[in-house]
């Protein structure tokens, strides 16, 4: 397949490297000079222009720093990408994908708006996710080549999703990680160290993911049954989790954080349902 | 092997079926009557008091609702229990668990400090972990035998251990619980279902794991390079998940929490650092 890469940062380097490897004819541009050198060296077709990049493929990647360069260089090549697919792996928001999406389709442009789960050594393992959103025929026709770039997770046909669906999976990142930190520290203030804690944290997680499957279906039903634990259960249970960050002089705020949110559904008289109760605070702005 | 379980609610009752499915001659007892009857028609042994039960067996697990109502029925048992190890799998913490232990070996009784991750249906899955510190001798006597009830996870000697990792994965369940409840309103405002979301959730957490694996070492050594995400980076981002949350009227704690642990460390000069630096402000009491 042909492929063109716009942008040669450090993420659009390491998509024209993978897809190099996997044998695609792949056309770079950036707008500084030089940074195409070792893509070049390893095969790929240098392009003197945008416009001329945008030529030489049906499949076009952009990989900038942020929307308003893509706007930027893309606005005034418009008709040359006419009768091709855009795929924009540029980080942005659900409503700048959109209008993106819109332009391309005034423009008669296939548009997939893509989110990059991985820093840039990750590219081009399956393990990696890359999320897209948009025209779902630009993504059956294109799926194959994309998964060069790591496993390329269609979500349908609303260009922001991929943007929304990363913001989301960040947030329980900063989450996850934040609680990993506070674990690390309680039981580090007992001499435990963190490389000694991780493995067990992490085999736990495969529980946890447990709990988010038996809860997903509960969150759409509205239906919140206690029979695995109910919020009374677990508000017991997280008061060894304030009290102990307390005890050894730890950062107090996201145990008591989770504690009050637990707190205020049992005060709202919900503490015989199950924890998937709390998703009705969070879309209510935090009133229980 | 011999085994006795001390208390049949509904942990207990799990327990004792467990050892009985595995084959173990399995004496029961419990304060109330009635409880032990399906057990006994499954082949335990009934004892009629909590003494004969002790003297039933080498090795005797109390699973009874809190460490008051362990000392008040063990307290008396002390001499019947010499020369025995006794597993105490009752929820308490760590500061209970080391003077449980202390106790025990004052009267020559082997012990070890037991936390269950299951629920009761979960228990005799090899997936299942149960966390156990205090005696190294007698966790490697009786770890085939505890095999039966979940896949065993020795803590080493401090009989606090099993308590501590238990308060501090059940806080990373609830911060991982509470980071997919905010994905599940983000992406849900914009239509997803959580059954929808909640499988990419999951394999995201694959990657999240991978931070954890490279960050634990970083902790250990008090060094936090920058290599992956530098802070600057993770503030940048996390701006989005702060404002497409408050964008569709969601509560805006947890990622507003989350930021500003970002922002105080960026704010105190750690920007070029990676994420692992926010240990330090954890451990200090919030202050970065
Ligand atoms: N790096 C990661 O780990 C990662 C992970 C996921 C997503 N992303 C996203 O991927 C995108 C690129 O990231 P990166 O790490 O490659 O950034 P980077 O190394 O800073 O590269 C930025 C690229 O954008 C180009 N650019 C900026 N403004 C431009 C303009 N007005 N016209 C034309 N080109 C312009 C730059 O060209 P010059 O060389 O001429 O400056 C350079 O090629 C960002 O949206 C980022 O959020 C990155
Ligand atoms: N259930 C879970 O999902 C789960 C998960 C992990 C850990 N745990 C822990 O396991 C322990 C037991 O939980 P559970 O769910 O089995 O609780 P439960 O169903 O309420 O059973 C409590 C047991 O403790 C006995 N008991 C209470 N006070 C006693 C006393 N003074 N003397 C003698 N026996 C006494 C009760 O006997 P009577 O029948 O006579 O009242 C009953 O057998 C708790 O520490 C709990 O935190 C439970």
């Amino acid at each position: 397949m042909k492929v063109t890469v716009l942008g040669l940062g450090s993420m659009g380097t390491a998509l024209a490297g993978a897809l190099l490897e996997a044998g695609h004819e792949t056309t770079v541009w950036n707008r500084s000079a030089g940074k195409d050198e070792a893509l070049v060296a390893r095969g790929a077709a240098r392009a003197a222009t945008a416009a001329e990049a945008v030529a030489a493929s049906p499949l076009v990647l952009a990989c900038l720093s942020d929307y308003d360069a893509v706007h930027g260089l893309l606005g005034p090549l418009a008709g040359g990408l006419r009768g091709r697919t855009l795929v924009n792996l540029t980080s942005g928001t659900p409503e700048q994908a959109r209008a993106s999406a819109s332009w391309a389709a005034g423009h008669g442009i296939g548009y997939l708006d893509g989110a990059i789960m991985s820093t840039p050594p990750g590219i081009g393992s399956p393990a990696v996710m890359l999320l897209y959103s948009g025209s779902p025929q630009a993504f059956a026709e294109h799926r194959e080549t994309l998964a060069s770039l790591g496993d390329p997770v269609g979500l349908g046909d609303d260009a922001g999703a991929a943007s929304l669906y990363d913001t989301a999976l960040l947030g329980m990142m900063w989450a996850t990680l934040g609680g990993w930190l506070q674990g690390v520290a309680l039981t580090g203030a007992d001499g435990v160290d963190a490389v000694t804690f991780t493995p067990v944290a992490i085999r736990w997680t495969a529980a946890v993911n447990g709990f988010m499957s038996t809860y997903a279906p509960q969150v759409d039903a509205g239906v919140y049954p206690g029979d695995d634990a109910t919020l009374d259960v677990h508000l017991g249970a997280i008061e060894h989790f304030v009290h102990a960050s307390a005890a050894r002089g730890l950062d107090p705020a996201l145990p008591g954080l989770l504690k009050s949110s637990i707190e205020r559904a049992v005060a709202a008289g919900h503490g015989g349902d199950g924890y998937a109760r709390l998703i009705e605070a969070v879309r209510a702005g935090g009133r229980a």
